[in-house]
């Protein structure tokens, strides 16, 4: 049995990210994804199970990574405002620090193939979040609505403000990402 | 010289629209489209210079379409809060009735294509609404933030909303429109 190596793996992932951001979906294919990660296709059969597996995994590989990313400095001692501030600034460095990561995630979540995600087995990763707007709405700083709403108004605008194309007529600055974080905090503020 | 035929253009916008959600912008082209609005190839360059000039035509007639349906009910006499209330409900039965449009004109935005859409021009068919949005501004109603923010409030959650694949743990009704305009508009207004 061959022993599974971690750096074999990111190469695999790496090479897909950039791939798929180069080429589209459709386009792509393990043996082409093999070529750039400088491996054998048997290699990534090691890993996943077909080409579908490995552009569901790699889509699950970067919401985990960013997961982490807006965990960052997470301190749920601070007041809820702080805190929601602290996960939209570490949104926007995860998007500019990471760009063929967001290209990848945004082209997946707008094709076919994100039917295949296992939703439950994601929203894991984004407990903590889920868990503050939660205390949020029982201590009735937050208004009580389904967490989809609250996402498309504290979530999604840093996609959105962050996307050179939907955003076309400003620059993304430190003045800008803090006086969006006003809207977005009077949005979800009860 | 050829009359150019209303009927026939819009038969073949219908055609590129439908076409390029079955299978993509990369495998559309022009002989395709032709074949499925059942007109010749040549009947296509009668209107449009060639594949890019068609896809692009084609955003701009569902831009175009849907600054109108915005527009329904428009009374710049209203308070400012029911004109967007107004435009927000009409944005909802817009994606509602014209699913395909919508999914058509998101993958155009995500895709290389949409770096050759005239910006400006396609601006000046949302002008009722930046007018309003600036009116706001001056009597100190609304936010005074770039209007691409304010799009990411008041605009763009529409569009998350009604995209069942951002939005998978809410069934959208009028409940959950009503409920979220107040978000939209607690986070725009002064």
């Amino acid at each position: 049995m061959r022993i599974k190596d971690q750096h074999k793996q990111e190469a695999i992932i790496d090479a897909t990210i950039k791939l798929v951001n180069e080429i589209g979906f459709a386009s792509s294919s393990v043996s082409k994804m093999a070529k750039m990660a400088n491996v054998s296709p048997a290699t990534i059969y090691i890993y996943y199970k077909n080409k579908e597996d490995l552009l569901v995994s790699t889509y699950i590989e970067i919401k985990k990574k960013m997961s982490r990313f807006l965990l960052k400095n997470f301190d749920d001692t601070l007041p809820l405002r702080d805190i929601f501030m602290n996960f939209w600034k570490n949104g926007f460095d995860f998007v500019k620090q990471n760009k063929e990561l967001y290209q990848y995630s945004e082209q997946f979540s707008n094709s076919p193939y994100s039917e295949l995600v296992n939703q439950s087995e994601l929203d894991k990763h984004f407990e903590p979040f889920i868990k503050v707007l939660q205390k949020g709405i029982e201590q009735k700083i937050i208004k009580d609505v389904p967490f989809d709403v609250l996402a498309a108004f504290i979530f999604y605008p840093i996609m959105i403000l962050s996307n050179p194309k939907t955003c076309k007529n400003i620059k993304l600055n430190n003045q800008i990402i803090e006086s969006s974080f006003n809207l977005a905090w009077d949005a979800i503020k009860l």
